[in-house]
């Protein structure tokens, strides 16, 4: 692997179980959605187990989706994914440290704030949202994707394929390889590396800018890299 | 244009005058030489008139790109490109404030340290080079863009187009518009809306992710806006 040079070279996740916190949300629906359509065994978390069960039901009975409460979730999972608002993402992962052990974590929470000018980046003192899960999560592997997915297209059944990349960024090799291959199972998505968690910041915050090219185009604007 | 929904809706910028301090570096003499090959006249500006006129001369005789100091290219333009080394930065664009009254300046300055590990983003007390921009020429509009162009390819005779968007950002809509056509003036580039000024940190920031992305792939790395 150590001379890698395709994003195409990526491993195999068929059989991982993969738990989506914050997936009542819209963001997480549609990751969850999108996992399961490829045939990835799925755990909606969130504070409520019935509620975790309310949205996964609601995803459609023929996929392998369920609910569960937040710890229960991230405990029956191989991978979690953090998709949880930015209010209350240091509190919910430090709850969940043991659960959380020995697992690949990704985070992809985008800390904005909005006011009259629109959003904009938020600071965060340990840098960025998936340094800090990092922090609070010392015996977890964090990696940090699908900040920029538009939750209207991943839930949209008519929306066969997503036009975009999704950055995988982190420090520990095999971890952002495995957060790669999940990115590519959704129809059109490709899954690149994006650097170290220390350059993280930006990508979350580059949320902000399609935010605004949104807004100008009224588009669903997502990022592809070329010459990749 | 307050409806406009499309990036193909752009000013006419023929007959603008365009000088690019820090004309002598890479970035500087790509963006020169594409701008030229489009008809623009182009002043490259540098601390040394003689060093500028040598930059332009090596462009290609052809070519409308003339040197000159870089108050004296400054003077002479409508638009003027800052392209400089982060360092000196802020003294360099105090120095020209009153050259640069009353004009477009369009910063593309990448705020990057480097070490072991790669790049990574430097702290900017006004929060981007950008604003640093801003903050010390209250009287110039300024907007950022031309972040993400790789040098190699602009400088490249045998690439014809180069394959990404070029995202501008500013506060003044007239001066991020006319920004937006001098990009669609490279075959293959499109110019873009990407944000309020506030947002420029994350956009010279992830050059330090687009670096990487280089590094792993062998690639000459861009960005695309999908949806727009």
């Amino acid at each position: 692997m150590a001379d890698q040079t395709s994003p195409h070279d990526i491993p195999d996740v068929s059989g991982l179980v993969v738990a989506v916190l914050g997936g009542t949300g819209d963001q997480g629906r549609g990751l969850a959605r999108r996992f399961a359509l490829a045939g990835t065994e799925v755990v909606i978390g969130s504070r409520s187990a019935e509620r975790a069960q309310g949205a996964a039901d609601g995803l459609g009975a023929d996929l392998p989706v369920r609910g569960l409460d937040n710890a229960a979730a991230a405990a029956a999972a191989d991978l979690v994914i953090v998709a949880v608002p930015w209010e209350g993402h240091r509190e919910l992962l430090a709850s969940l440290e043991e659960e959380l052990a020995g697992k690949i974590v990704v985070d992809c929470v985008n800390p904005l704030g909005f006011d009259k000018k629109g959003p904009y980046a938020l600071p965060v003192p340990e840098g960025s949202a998936a340094q800090q899960a990092e922090a609070v999560l010392p015996r977890s592997r964090v990696a940090a994707a699908f900040h920029h997915v538009s939750a209207v297209l991943l839930l949209d059944p008519e929306v066969e394929e997503v036009d975009l990349d999704v950055l995988v960024l982190g420090d520990d090799r095999e971890a952002t390889d495995t957060v790669r291959a999940l990115a590519w199972l959704i129809p059109g998505v490709r899954g690149i590396y994006g650097g170290r968690l220390r350059n993280a910041h930006q990508v979350e915050a580059f949320t902000a800018n399609l935010i605004a090219v949104n807004r100008r185009y009224k588009a669903h604007a997502g990022l592809r890299i070329t010459d990749v």
